[in-house]
């Protein structure tokens, strides 16, 4: 079996490339050949004991959907995304990449005679927006509040009428907010959920600049990726014409993340919060899902974690070779 | 004020062109100049007693867009669509005008430096696919059935979001079906909607090819005219980002709409209905929806019918003047 991955330089593109590499296999299906896909050559997998390949591209280039279809990959990971940011500061890049992208990709492969892939691609909760119940459920409208967000829902509705044509065989993913994120801060106004955990277990500060109460919706990379897997090789034939799911995860206040940090790295890890209110991040992470029914996703096989501990235990796992840096305790 | 038409031609843009000629308004808005464009010059409005344009347009085509907003009109109704069975068999064709087509537009007021008009965006019930609550909620999720529902679903999104950064005004209105559409019997499968009305009151057979226990969502083109002055003029402060809004209407089993019918027009009229059951449209028909919670769109003002009689009576009124051909009973 062919795979493609297209976005595999990205943090859970990467990953899922690795385990790929690992274990020769994406879900239940054997992968023989495996394509790796971004603006730049992706490094991931080398060590992939099938065919691999990679390829530098530009998504918004015609052309560049043929070529990396032309093979005919079984199943293709749609993963590549200009961020909410980015896609908020320069509107025409973020539809030329998130939607025309998307579509070019989606064409080229309806206009290959007979050729049919399993598509997975990746949403987002940004395509929900505010306001919502303190429980979205599964049938609860597309209001995105960003251009992101739009552009996700469009793929969305693009994957849902393809599929139904039998142009591809679509299933839709929509991420809750990966947590531990693993490496540096970054400047996403969602980057402090994982910071808060992330730099007290490597015994550094971090800045949380929100109140206790706020809640949110989470899960590992290591779910991310067995989300990806359970949809490339699900049968689909249950999803009927509507293809895409909220993904399961945990609801967890950030006092419960603080928490779960307590019992795994204990108080010293705690001490290095530093509270620093942020009105704009406040404001922003506001307007966010707290928390949803997945009753569809899990029913159809997806699994994610059912604590924040838990979520936490694996980047210590799959992060730091399951051992916490030995560190003083320097409450402040 | 300048009033921009796209799709003048159509049953309801020509009603509502021949409504501005005759008032020289829409909704509480003077209209000074009315431009009318479709892919045929429009006929309508030549009484017009400001200043009238008439424009043959091909909307997929570059500088298109460009061209029917060079001077800026004050609102934009874009009522132009390839329709739901053309879209279904042309895949192409439908994305090219009613998704292609309606970005250009977008777009070419977007990119228009300090231009932000009110657009009034036609959409659709086919955004909403079954299975569905026998009431769907004014949240409830877009899961389009069809190519032109999801054409109408990305449209709204777009609107959504092209409101929110600024760049237009944006109110999205999903129409009933309209009932009763003036004119031949076509070969739609909501036709018998207002065949079975139309026809008898005109003396003629109609075909009624489901069973009377059959519910639906209506509303007359009266109506539609209304819907579409009041969302050119009202203030869409309250909207916030969420533009799109279900419509008015009455829901009615096709047996509320015959007794209606013999309520109006008396027995003989009903017996010019002939049933024909047709497997084909019953399954169609069987997926649409059947009531729906328009809450938001009245509190905004929205008005439609409040009975089958009083839709049977506008059209009496609007398209019969007011008078019932007198025939012979001839029941059969």
């Amino acid at each position: 079996m062919h795979l493609l991955i297209i976005g595999a330089a990205g943090m859970i593109g990467h990953k899922l490339a690795e385990k790929v590499a690992a274990t020769g296999m994406i879900g239940d299906r054997k992968v023989d050949v495996l394509t790796l896909a971004d603006v730049i050559e992706p490094e991931a997998a080398t060590d992939f004991d099938g065919e691999r390949r990679a390829m530098a591209v530009d998504l918004s280039q015609g052309g560049t959907a043929e070529r990396m279809i032309a093979d005919q990959p079984d199943v293709v990971v749609h993963l590549a995304a200009i961020v909410s940011g980015e896609a908020e500061a320069d509107f025409d890049k973020g539809y030329r990449i998130n939607l025309d992208g998307t579509r070019m990709l989606f064409d080229a492969i309806r206009l290959t005679q007979g050729y049919v892939p399993r598509v997975v691609y990746a949403s987002s909760l940004a395509v929900f927006g505010a306001p919502f119940p303190d429980r979205i459920p599964d049938d609860f409208h597309l209001t995105p509040l960003t251009s992101y967000g739009t552009q996700k829902a469009i793929g969305e509705l693009l994957l849902d009428d393809y599929s139904r044509r039998g142009f591809l065989d679509g299933v839709g993913i929509r991420f809750p907010t990966i947590c531990i994120r693993p490496g540096k801060p970054n400047k996403a106004a969602s980057g402090f959920f994982s910071g808060i955990l992330r730099e007290p277990l490597n015994g550094q500060d971090a800045v949380l600049p929100v109140p206790d109460d706020v809640r949110h919706w989470h899960a590992s990379p290591r779910a991310a990726v067995g989300f990806i897997e359970h949809a490339a090789s699900m049968d689909t034939a249950r999803l009927g014409h509507a293809r895409n799911l909220t993904m399961p995860g945990v609801s967890a206040t950030v006092g419960d993340q603080i928490a779960a940090l307590r019992a795994v790295a204990g108080d010293g890890a705690v001490a290095h919060i530093r509270r620093q209110p942020d009105e704009t991040i406040a404001r922003i992470v506001a307007g966010w899902p707290r928390d949803l029914d997945t009753a569809r996703a899990r029913d159809m096989g997806f699994k994610a974690e059912t604590s924040f501990r838990e979520i936490i235990q694996i980047y210590v796992d799959d992060e730091l070779g399951g051992v916490l840096p030995s560190e003083p305790a320097s409450p402040r």
